[in-house]
């Protein structure tokens, strides 16, 4: 019988679901099994330059490639360190396999005083048991015989609930042999389809359908996460009805389509989206995400007795829920019962036209002009990324051409997420296509965080375009609270060091500054910019109080001592009425508190 | 009534323990109560660049101060981000307090969709779950009414456990008023006594030693963590009797003290060493911690018939457990009944005179040479810090001049940790006297996950001295396996654009670099470095496979097949023997398996 061993049998399994890059950093209890990942054909190595820019890296991978993304830590000090990001991806619903490289079983048995424990006769499981919330599943292995099957099963997991598991893998029983007969049977990770009940939920939606006579659409984030994108476009595409997206749904079916009308937050949304949103009688969501920061801090609503909600694993037609569906197959499913020709005929409502910034006539780069100017610089098969704070909310107001993927961690908001998830996305996408552009758009204060990836984005050879919005600090946070306070300034950094710190070839060129608009319009036009050679580095210098006004309208919806405040500190007013333009005297409707 | 703020009345009691300077990260859900620090006389806030380097810092200066380190974060993002300096802590008896600002208790009732949440209705008590087995105690805070003595409560837990505890502040609940009188009552945070059981352990201790002819001291690092290094010393001094360290222990008691004999290790110790232990009839050993990194891979056998153990919360006298004892107290009362004069005239051991190294004659900078090279470098008053690596376990074989600190992780040892401490360190150094320097030595591998935290050294004027060990990646790891693979190379670093890029005044003068002992030699002799205007950073280029004889040593001891791995990969053996040379034939005696 031909053998391997375990530690090569969870790579060759992980390999088989279409994962093709491990992250994560070598430590005392990993390092044996990571000789494994070298010998599994189309299996390679990126050491990451800390543990949870490791797990980061993995969520940005696992994003992209739509198969779990995978990061190997050693136990305790690097298990810990990751769990964030961890958390992130439950939060997110990305799929992502953290592997543990444990003590051996002889030292967890004996309590060993081994280096990273903690106590006299330590629990070796005490950082296993740190995650236990955070996660969907774990095999905790510990016996040969049935640790394969283990694998299998987090593995499916990680699909099936698409979200974080763990392998726990003792350093010694990584080394125990295992029959390769096992490799012959693939994983099945197909969603589980209960074709009754996903029968009687297609027929309710339908139902639905036919006695409405404005129906739309709404996109949200869920609908990427369970890998029903295709399903949603061709969905969009036959039902030929208004459709409208989230902030986390941006981009999952093309804006250029023919039907689409806006990002959709209630009355803090572009003028005209919430009013024509309204007219429809019935609104059909694709993966429902409502968080606070994914629906306008609660001010969009969505009627029960015009809803239906396709959630993973279950539909909601006008209150009533029908049970054990998945998003997927469900959508797939609806597809097939649609009439060839749409049923109704529903005409796109016509916005407004694009109202003219109180700013426009400021030569510095202002958000007002620069959102908008990031539009005109995507192009098709681009994948764009936003870290948390000021950018994250203007790039949601911005037409996006074809094919542009949004890739950004909305409800979880972790800062300084997304420098390392652009190393994995990027890494992603080239094992994809390597058509488009990786583009990351990070303010001074999140890059802060993790900013030493951008070193292992060099070593890779990434070709991703950072934009650095230096605005001084933290400026969501004074948005918040402590507009001038010093806790919300930054350390001063000089970016121009950051490419030849970490060796780039080519640190002068490939590093640019722009303070003035004219600056930055020469800038999204060059070549090197338009077809990076290499990573490019762009610091654009914008005002500490400038914001975007889908950000200041959702903090003034708080109320008007919200209101007040931004006014008081003088914070930028895009359009002179904090983005409430929309809204009929009803600041502080959710009734949330936020003191 | 005056009242205050409860944010204000957190602040103020852990001002009144000695807290002068509080770490942290800013974030939705603490910058309201961040504003009160500022209105406590004495207490100052520092922004770090990430959570998990604001838990370092505030290690650091926990070690230093005496008191506990203190430092928030955001609940869930930044709470996570924090855990793993949160254990290390745990592990190490290293006083903490993690401040965490939670979502209000509104929306914790409502089980809202808030931003950092997992889930439909999501439990915002998910992340404070996560570290409930990674702290001593910890304040939930929800009543107005019992929030004070809570909040007094888990700061006298940081004392007595000499450890972690948390703060969890809903962030309305921060505002909420309480009455300036609770602050007249100081909070006790001194050890408990039963003086009946600390008798009997007293009266154990003296007759164990009355029937000694050759009893010694041992010095581990509980007697620091305890608060007991002013005790230790006047015992040490009382006794006069030899005495040695562990490598967490070394230079809680001076080197410089007449009856100091060295570093013990079992067999991995310097010649002479154990030969000299060996022949002690009564080892009392002070705040015990028998780790591998800590006791030479479990070398070090401390018989219990010949053995008095000085714990934290029990004394053990030849195998005999007296409990309810409290280490410095316990110290304390053992001064006092001791005879003025020592019982025993013990001479001190001579030990055989230091070994030449092999590669003596080498012109680079060799590991054999460099230590000793730091050794004449230190002057008292000086804090040197290590990072987990070949460095600690070099400058664990180097004698000390009086008064200095040595701060190191070596049970935890979690990678990265040593940087952000050293901002801790300089900080509380610079609060109690700014006598001495704060001297940080890490490797390139361990400076990568945390280096930003040299931004807010430099934004803070520290001048900290760092030495960073180039040696192209993780050579500790090297020599446990895969010497030269990949996942053991880190992403190269051009050291020289590190002070520029967080904007030092004097970047080209405070960066130096020193491939040759004779460009080391010169450097450590220079004005700049004796006596520091600025944090300066020094480059020591290494061989990739150099290594302290004391490292090898300890993994050499596990066995024939690891002195093979590191004979066959081409590590330096200093001397020849794998540092075995005092082990007669009995390598892998303690019957601990790796693989």
């Amino acid at each position: 019988m031909a053998t391997i061993s375990l530690g090569r049998y969870m790579w060759e399994r992980i390999r088989q679901v279409g994962v093709e890059t491990i992250f994560g950093v070598p430590g005392d209890f990993n390092l044996q099994f990571l000789d494994s990942i070298f010998e599994v054909d189309g299996l390679k190595w990126i050491g990451n330059q800390n543990e949870l820019n490791a797990a980061y890296a993995a969520d940005g991978y696992a994003r992209i490639k739509g198969v779990p993304g995978v990061f190997v830590t050693t136990h305790g000090v690097g298990e810990l360190s990751a769990l964030n990001g961890v958390a992130g991806a439950m939060s997110e619903h990305v799929k992502l396999i953290h592997v543990v490289g444990q003590t051996t079983r002889l030292m967890q048995d004996k309590h060993m005083m081994i280096h990273h424990s903690i106590g006299r006769e330590p629990n070796h499981q005490q950082y296993n048991n740190a995650s236990k919330g955070l996660r969907y599943a774990a095999a905790e292995l510990w016996d040969i015989k049935t640790a394969p099957q283990e694998i299998d099963r987090v593995i499916r997991e990680c699909f099936i609930q698409s979200g974080p598991v763990y392998i726990f893998m003792p350093l010694d029983l990584s080394a125990e042999q295992v029959s390769t007969d096992l490799l012959k049977t693939p994983i099945d990770f197909s969603p589980k389809v209960d074709t009754v009940a996903q029968g009687k939920a297609v027929e309710a939606i339908l139902a639905a359908l036919s006695s409405s006579k404005n129906p739309s659409v709404f996109i949200d984030a869920l609908a990427h996460r369970f890998n029903a994108v295709s399903e949603s476009r061709e969905l969009v595409k036959k039902l030929h009805i208004p459709f409208y997206s989230s902030n986390m749904g941006k981009g999952v079916v093309d804006e250029t389509e023919e039907m689409y009308v806006g990002n959709w937050n209630g009355p803090i949304s572009s003028p005209g989206v919430d009013e024509a949103a309204q007219q429809s009688d019935l609104v059909i969501t694709f993966g429902y995400l409502p968080a606070d920061t994914n629906s306008g801090g609660f001010a969009r609503k969505l009627e029960s007795d015009k809803s239906v909600i396709v959630n993973p694993f279950n539909v909601v037609v006008k209150g009533t829920i029908y049970p054990d569906t998945s998003l997927k197959p469900l959508l797939s499913a609806l597809i097939k019962s649609l009439p060839s020709h749409p049923q109704q005929k529903v005409s796109k409502p016509i916005l407004p036209p694009p109202r003219t910034p109180l700013d426009i006539a400021a030569t510095n780069i202002t958000q007002s002009y620069l959102w908008p100017r990031i539009s005109e610089f995507l192009t098709p098969g681009d994948i764009l990324l936003a870290d948390t704070g000021t950018t994250v909310f203007g790039l949601c107001d911005i037409p996006f051409p074809e094919n542009v993927r949004f890739t950004t961690q909305i409800y979880y908001g972790s800062i300084g997420w997304a420098t390392p998830a652009t190393l994995g996305v990027d890494v992603a996408r080239k094992e994809i296509s390597n058509e488009g552009r990786t583009i990351l758009i990070t303010g001074d204060g999140s890059l802060a965080l993790t900013i030493q990836e951008i070193g292992t984005m060099i070593k890779q050879k990434s070709s991703a375009i950072i934009f650095v919005i230096n605005n001084e600090g933290y400026t969501v946070e004074r948005m918040i609270w402590g507009a001038q306070q010093p806790y919300n300034d930054i350390v001063p950094t000089t970016y121009s060091h950051l490419l030849p710190l970490y060796q780039h070839p080519t640190p002068s060129t490939s590093y640019h500054l722009a303070t003035t608009k004219v600056e930055l319009d020469s800038l999204l036009s060059s070549p090197a910019l338009l077809n990076p050679p290499n990573l490019q580095l762009v610091e654009i210098v914008v005002p500490k109080l400038d914001t975007s006004w889908r950000l200041a309208g959702q903090l003034a919806y708080r109320g008007e001592a919200a209101k007040e405040y931004l006014n008081n500190e003088g914070f930028v007013n895009t359009y002179g009425d904090w983005g409430l333009g929309a809204v009929e005297g009803g600041e502080g409707k959710t009734g949330v508190k936020w003191t």
